[in-house]
């Protein structure tokens, strides 16, 4: 393949996306449907690619994490199946009056929401995104150009085949989904300068990753930067409640970033939960680092340095900081998070109004696992990622944060004066 | 003032913006009164400010379309008055619930309008932008920080510095609305570096501003690009509404960004509307290029280049095209026009579902005037620009367009499994 190749494949999604755009919410639905039979019938060649891609992967001394991540069996492939299905069964984020509205000399203005048109993801090992991603983007009426990890271009070939033959099966254009085949960043690096064609790009993986594509192109990029979340155990925080959700939040999984990574203790709770957090904590297998006044009460961990608090550990460590009050929980919050998801365990009213209106992130949790922040909790079916950007999206990306809109005014020969 | 001072106005923005977040619609609107009340208190001044700042300007011969906007006469001073009025009539665009969900364990998510923080206006000569500008922010729940014209700095500080009063009487912080009053390129490439503090920088002006601003900052920016607007006359277009139209479209103001630049007569009508438009054009002084086709309609006109498509003349000339039918109308739209503005003029019902659902633009007017896409007819009451994006906020930019969200989700100890 040539330079050029990419330059096609982003002009054919564009004409794609000008098919896609009318498509009927019945139609995008077969499609998807069509989809995910297309898929249940490759199953054997999928799970057979991918197993010889795991097992490059560890030849080549891959961690087991990485490994892992690559990894599809049956039932990571029910997963993928399934999320196809329930992104079919949202409602159709397309087409959708948002506003209205008749002005004085009669002009009707209405705005109704229509797909993006084309959109790039730019992603890393997990082939699940190839099929999130499709869904999503079909879902939304938007055609699709997919870029995995070179360590997973067999499989998210195999799995892209399937899935254009099932669409186009529901009479969508060939080209609504497609794969960029070429390994290498040279490839990357030619996809970002199709602002002509693509309208996003959605990269998924690394900090550097998406730093180093937001950095390299002109095309818009909804960005999915770390996050640095909290859990706030106010005054009246009650002891097995505000244990349970800490550890959930830290332990459920680690490596994800949606877990724990400072827990904040209302000075007037801090003797009576610190112990009882230490216990829970040490079972887990959680290395505790704590401010001056935590290391008071437990002198056995060890002394959080001022980079713990603005640090996404990604590993089993969790700093602990003692505040007087809530203000100073959510201006620590505000100053050393990175605004995707931040939580607080309380009974109070009150408190939890001051909280939600004056911490500023995509999810504010409220007696709930900062692990529960995401698509499938929020009813969004499947998503392409959370977003950590302020406009257009925030939080998690479902079809509707795949969609834009056109105002529509409707005169009689109406001019302006 | 030294460097410092623009990080200082910066900082001091974002910590108005959190103290202004949970101001509530009333405390915003009986801010936006007093502003307005301030503003007529020091009418004279404003006014007298104003004129001396425009002989400079004639003095160091400027054009006269520059001084023209430039210029706050008594007339534009109540229409500057009447939008800081209008904007408060608005409903609040904050804290509505957009979506809402429980899941299967009991989980209450929901999804609340919230202002995006600290806004930065960049913009030239017209002072009414300080005070729409403010109106639209205020409004929103929005820091600004205001950055005119070097030719209009004087004005822009008395205005900015009777609204800051208003606003304080109302018990808006101090610093939710700022103004730079260092002159000069380097102060702006300052404000381009606080990305720590500023959440969108909104550029107003040439398209050369436009660029260097998106191109020189890691800020998101909401942009306004040109308008390539085209008026698509239907093979059943009715004579008289259709001339109208085209006229309006073009004529009404030649220097705006929502005026016609390309007029598309179906083959059909052709013969029966070009003799019409020809002598209508005429009669407005504008001049008309055609393609081959519409030489053989009107041979005395100038032909047409294909540069002449991707023009945005903002003067008074109009390329004219004949088109077989309405696709190939569409097809001209999407490949030439910069998706800001694109009428149609007919009575069928199936000609305009199709002009709707294909063309990719901000606006698509039926039977109106191109001239009215703006926030005024569209409702918005008072506008920060129009954007030519597509992502956040495309068209028309209200408070509403200033907004983001964020994810509430309410548990009694929800953990995840």
């Amino acid at each position: 393949m040539n330079s050029s190749s990419i330059t096609e494949i982003a002009r054919q999604s564009r004409l794609a996306a000008r098919q896609l755009a009318p498509a009927s919410d019945a139609q995008r639905n077969l499609a998807l449907a069509k989809m995910a039979e297309a898929l249940q019938a490759v199953r054997a060649q999928v799970l057979a690619t991918n197993a010889e891609e795991v097992a490059k992967a560890r030849a080549a001394g891959q961690t087991e994490a990485m490994v892992k991540r690559l990894t599809i069996d049956d039932k990571m492939f029910d997963y993928m199946l399934s999320r196809l299905k329930k992104v079919a069964q949202l409602p159709d984020p397309l087409n959708r009056i948002l506003t209205g509205h008749t002005n004085p000399a009669g002009l009707r203005v209405y705005k109704k929401s229509v797909p993006l048109g084309v959109i790039g993801m730019i992603y890393e090992s997990r082939p699940n995104v190839t099929t999130d991603a499709a869904g999503v983007c079909i879902k939304s009426g938007n055609a699709v150009i997919l870029r995995g990890g070179s360590e997973a271009l067999q499989t998210n070939a195999v799995l892209t085949d399937a899935m254009v033959a099932g669409a186009v099966v529901a009479g969508l254009p060939q080209h609504a989904i497609q794969i960029v085949r070429r390994p290498g960043h040279e490839a990357v690096g030619e996809l970002l300068q199709q602002d002509q064609y693509i309208d996003v790009l959605i990269p998924r993986g690394g900090k550097s990753l998406i730093k180093r594509i937001a950095e390299g192109t002109r095309i818009p990029v909804i960005k999915h930067y770390d996050g640095i979340c909290h859990l706030y155990l106010a005054a009246d925080a009650e002891p097995d409640k505000a244990v349970a959700l800490a550890v959930n939040s830290k332990c459920q999984s680690v490596q994800v970033c949606n877990a724990l990574e400072t827990l904040l203790v209302d000075a007037e709770c801090a003797e009576r939960l610190l112990p009882l957090l230490d216990e829970a904590f040490t079972e887990n297998g959680i290395e505790l680092r704590g401010c001056e006044e935590t290391l008071k009460i437990l002198p056995g961990i060890a002394a959080a340095t001022e980079e713990d608090w603005s640090s996404e550990y990604l590993a089993p460590i969790l700093s602990v900081k003692i505040v007087a009050g809530i203000q100073q929980a959510i201006d620590h919050i505000n100053h050393y998070g990175s605004g995707h998801t931040d939580g607080i365990v309380t009974q109070s009213l009150s408190l939890v109004r001051q909280f939600e209106e004056q911490v500023d992130s995509a999810s504010v949790m409220v007696n709930a696992s900062t692990r529960l922040s995401g698509g499938g909790d929020y009813g969004l079916g499947s998503v392409v990622g959370i977003s950590t950007d302020k406009l257009h999206v925030r939080g998690p990306v479902g079809p509707e944060g795949l969609t834009t809109y056109k105002w529509v005014a409707v005169g009689d020969g109406h001019l302006r004066d």
